[in-house]
């Protein structure tokens, strides 16, 4: 597809000069999927609802249950501006990246 | 391939019911690209020196020109503990991200 990942930090590469390697288009997978969800209210926040199916959407295996996405919900604070920010939504599933452990490969599989 | 992705908090899929998301798929490519490059010294962390190659290698459009990175290493600490575990490393990133902004496609391409 088109998109493609700018630092604003720095100048943007050229489009054409991009061949981002996987790891940084996973990082761009998970921006676009933060993007996708927030629509409601801004597009650089997720309210709880979007937040809610965000998650069970998307993270079916990594956050089963919803695990203790609703107390993180409500410790964003009752009030309306209860929204979630992108820095908030990485370290999210920060926590619960780092609960993931991984299985080897199977031998001869 | 074979690895698949397990939360502990949680009681493993059977790997034959892991479909999983885009999104998980991308945390995944992350988790396995910190392990692949956390070799000396204890799969759990990265030295200041697998850490750079993990940049400079994985992130060269995110982080171009390591920006900022050898003070984010100096910030670990002199001594020789100066390790990196995933929930740093995942912040680190994460910073990157947040000052990524995705381009919309170009129109008609």
């Amino acid at each position: 597809d088109g998109w493609g990942l700018c630092n604003m930090g720095d100048v943007c590469c050229p489009q054409e000069a991009q061949e981002l390697s996987d790891v940084e288009r996973a990082i761009e997978t998970l921006i676009k999927n933060f993007h996708q969800y927030s629509v409601e209210g801004g597009k650089e926040t997720l309210t709880p609802s979007e937040l809610r199916h965000l998650v069970t959407q998307q993270l079916p295996h990594l956050m089963p249950n919803n695990c203790g996405l609703e107390e993180k919900i409500a410790n964003l604070g009752s009030c309306n501006d209860s929204k979630l920010e992108f820095g908030t939504f990485w370290e999210l599933i920060g926590e619960a990246a780092k609960s993931v452990k991984l299985e080897s490969p199977v031998p001869g599989s």
